[in-house]
C-alpha cells in the first residue's frame, strides 16, 4: 500500500521523558524463533522454605536472623552496591577521565512472609502494606539522599531466582542518569507549556483508551506510546501527585487494587509468573544549596514495568546488538500490546 | 580508611561519548551468587550442518538456496526490521505523540562457510575478509542511508543460538539514538578543544596502559575508563580514521590480527565461547541538505564489544531493575577487568 499505516509500517516513536526514539517494526512479529528459551518460573507451593534467606525466622549469610514477621520486612542488604561513608574523591579536571565518589545504601523489602506468593497473588490489603512500606522508606531515606530508587526484579530472566516476594531500595547521594534526564525533560516541557507533561499525558490516554490496560477510580496503566519492551507499562495516578507521600489514603488503597489487576493480567498473558523489573519515579529530594532549581512542580509520580517476554512464557525480547549500539526496537505496536493485555481477565489465573 | 581509593570505594565514572555515568562498586565483587545460570555454548565440531540455514548449499526458510560460498556470504534478511519503501508518515505536532516513518534494510553476513568456527577461531586472512565485507557493505549502503550498523550478536545469552559464525548489517534512513548522541558529544568536544575526543583518548590510553587489553602495531583495545559491562572493550585505530574505508591495507590486516587476539582473550577468560554483542561506530553518511552540519572531523572509527559474562562461563551481569530505572552499575573497575584479560594468553585455548 502507499498510505502509511502504523500497524503495518516500520516507524519510530519519540519518548518525551528520555528524549530517545524507539524503532517499531510491526510487520516483523511473525518471524520464526530460533533463539534461546527462557525457563518459566516453577510454581512454588511451600509457604515457608527453611533454605530461603528471606523467610521469617531464618538466618541470613550475614549471621543475622529474620524476625517472625507477619507483614512486610525491611533489612539492609548484606552486599550493597553503595556505602554510607564513602570518602570524597579528588576532583579530576580531565574531561576524558571524570569520576566522583558515590554514597548510598541498599535495602531489601520482603513483601510478605509467605514464600509462595508473588505480588499479584497477595491480597489487596497486603499489597497496600507494600505501598506503605515503599513510602516510609522513601520518606525516611529522602531526608539524607537526593534519590531513593524502589524497585523489584522478578524472575530469573531478570537476574533474580529468589522466588520469595521482595524488592529493593537503593538510596543515592547523586541523581542517577535516568532521573537526571527525566528531570531535564519534564522541566523543559513545564517551562515551555506551563503544564505538567505526565498529567497532560494521563489526560490524553484517558480520552484515547487504545493503550489503556487497567483503569481504576484513581489510577491508569497504559502501554506508553513510546514503549520499548513488548509489554512495558506505566502506572500513573489520575491527578497531579509529585511524590508517593502526597497520595490520599483512598488513592493508596486503589493503587494496591490497580497493581493487583495489572500484575494479574501480566501473569494471565502467558499463564506463568511474568518476569519484569518495575520501580517508581517521582520528584527527587533536591537539597537547598545542592541544586540550582529545587522546584518539583514538573514531576508526576509513576511506576514503570519493564517485562522482557515477547511471545510466550519462554520466548523473550533481547535488547542486544542493534539495540545496544543504535536504538531500541520492538516487534508489535504499543496499541497491539495493550489490546492483548486488555483482552485478558484481571483475576489471576490461580485465583479464578 | 579515610582516603578515597577507586579500587575499594563506590564511585561514578563519566562516559564522554554518551554523557551518561556508570556506578562502580568494586567492594561488591565478592557477594555470593544465587541468580540464574547461563548455559555455556556447546563446542561445535561439524564444519557443515545440513539443518543450518547459513551453511553453504542449504535452503533457507524463504526458499532461497545459499551458494556454495568459500569466503564470506551476504544476503538480505528474510525478516528485516525495516523496509526499503516505507511510505512517509503524516507529521504530528503533538509533542507527546511524535512519530516518523523509518526506511532501511537488514542483511546477514556469514563470516565463513565453516559452521564450527567462531570469529577467534578463524585465520587472520579469513578475519581480514570479514573486515573487507563490512567495509564494502557499509560503503554501498552508505550511498543511500545515513546510518549503517554492522554488528554481531554471539551466543544464546545475546539472543543468538545460531552457532554458524555470522553478523548483521542494518541500514537506516535516520540517525539512531546512540549515534545521534555520540555525534553531539564528539562534535561539542571538537568545537571546544579543537581536537578529536577519541584520538585524544587513544593517546592517553597508550601512555597509561592500565586499561589496555591488546595492542598491535596499528590498533589498541582497552576496557574504557567508563565501561558499563564487566569486560566491555573498545577497539580503536591509533591514528585518526573517520570511516573504515579510510583504513590502509596494512591497517586492515592488522585489524584482523587485533580482533583475533582480543576475541581469543575473551574465550580464554572463562574457557568458553564468550558471548557478546559487538559492532562498529564511525562517521555517519550525512547527506547534503538533510543535516545542518555535515562535517565529520570529530568522528573516529571504533568497535564496541559488550559481553555480559561476569564471573564464569555461566554467571552473567544483569542490567535490570536499578540499571533500567536509574543507572548502569558494575562490580569491578575497568582496570581490574583489563588486568584479568591481559593476564591471559592471546592464543585461543583450542589452538594452543
Ligand atoms: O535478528 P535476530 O538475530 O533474529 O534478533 C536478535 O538481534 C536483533 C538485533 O540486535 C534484535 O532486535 C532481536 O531482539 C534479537 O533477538
Ligand atoms: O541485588 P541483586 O538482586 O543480587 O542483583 C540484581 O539486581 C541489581 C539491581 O538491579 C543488579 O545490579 C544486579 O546485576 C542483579 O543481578
Amino acid at each position: 500500500g502507499d498510505t502509511f499505516d502504523a500497524t503495518d509500517h516500520p516507524h519510530r516513536r519519540y519518548n518525551p521523558l528520555t528524549g530517545q526514539w524507539v524503532l517499531v517494526s510491526p510487520h516483523r512479529a511473525k518471524r520464526p524463533w530460533q533463539g534461546a528459551d527462557e525457563t518459566p518460573e516453577p510454581a512454588v507451593d511451600t509457604q515457608y522454605d527453611s533454605g530461603c534467606f528471606l523467610c521469617p525466622t531464618n538466618t541470613r549469610v550475614s549471621g543475622d536472623q529474620n524476625p517472625d514477621y507477619t507483614g512486610t520486612y525491611v533489612f539492609n542488604n548484606d552486599h550493597a552496591a553503595l556505602t554510607v561513608d564513602t570518602p570524597d574523591a579528588p576532583q579530576s579536571d580531565n574531561p576524558l577521565f571524570r569520576s566522583e565518589s558515590a554514597r548510598g545504601l541498599s535495602r531489601v523489602v520482603c513483601f510478605s512472609p509467605d514464600h509462595s506468593k508473588t505480588l499479584p497473588e497477595l491480597s489487596v490489603p497486603a499489597i497496600r502494606s507494600v505501598v506503605d512500606t515503599w513510602n516510609e522508606q522513601i520518606e525516611e531515606l529522602g531526608q539524607d539522599y537526593v534519590w531513593v530508587q524502589a524497585f523489584e526484579n522478578k524472575g530469573s530472566a531478570m537476574g533474580c531466582s529468589q522466588p520469595h516476594p521482595h524488592g529493593q531500595i537503593w538510596a543515592n547521594s547523586f541523581l542517577p542518569n535516568e532521573i537526571a534526564r527525566k528531570d531535564d525533560n519534564l522541566r523543559a516541557y513545564y517551562q515551555e507549556n506551563g503544564t505538567n507533561l505526565l498529567v497532560d499525558y494521563v489526560n490524553s490516554e484517558m480520552k484515547d483508551g487504545s493503550r489503556t490496560v487497567v483503569e481504576t477510580e484513581h489510577w491508569i496503566a497504559v502501554v506508553p506510546y513510546w514503549a520499548a519492551w513488548p509489554f512495558e507499562t506505566m502506572l500513573m495516578p489520575k491527578t497531579h501527585v509529585r511524590r508517593m507521600n502526597d497520595l490520599t489514603d483512598e488513592q493508596r488503597d486503589d493503587l494496591a487494587l490497580a497493581m493487583k489487576k495489572l500484575t494479574s493480567r501480566y501473569d494471565n498473558l502467558f499463564k506463568c509468573s511474568f518476569p519484569y523489573s518495575m520501580g517508581w519515579h517521582y520528584a527527587p529530594f533536591f537539597k537547598e544549596g545542592e541544586s540550582d532549581d529545587t522546584s518539583i512542580e514538573h514531576w508526576q509520580l509513576h511506576a514503570l514495568f519493564y517485562p522482557p517476554l515477547l511471545r510466550s512464557a519462554t520466548v523473550r525480547k533481547f535488547m542486544v546488538g542493534y539495540e545496544m549500539l543504535a536504538e531500541s526496537q520492538r516487534d508489535l505496536t504499543a496499541e497491539q500490546a495493550a489490546d492483548k493485555l486488555r483482552a485478558l481477565s484481571d483475576i489471576h489465573f490461580r485465583e479464578q
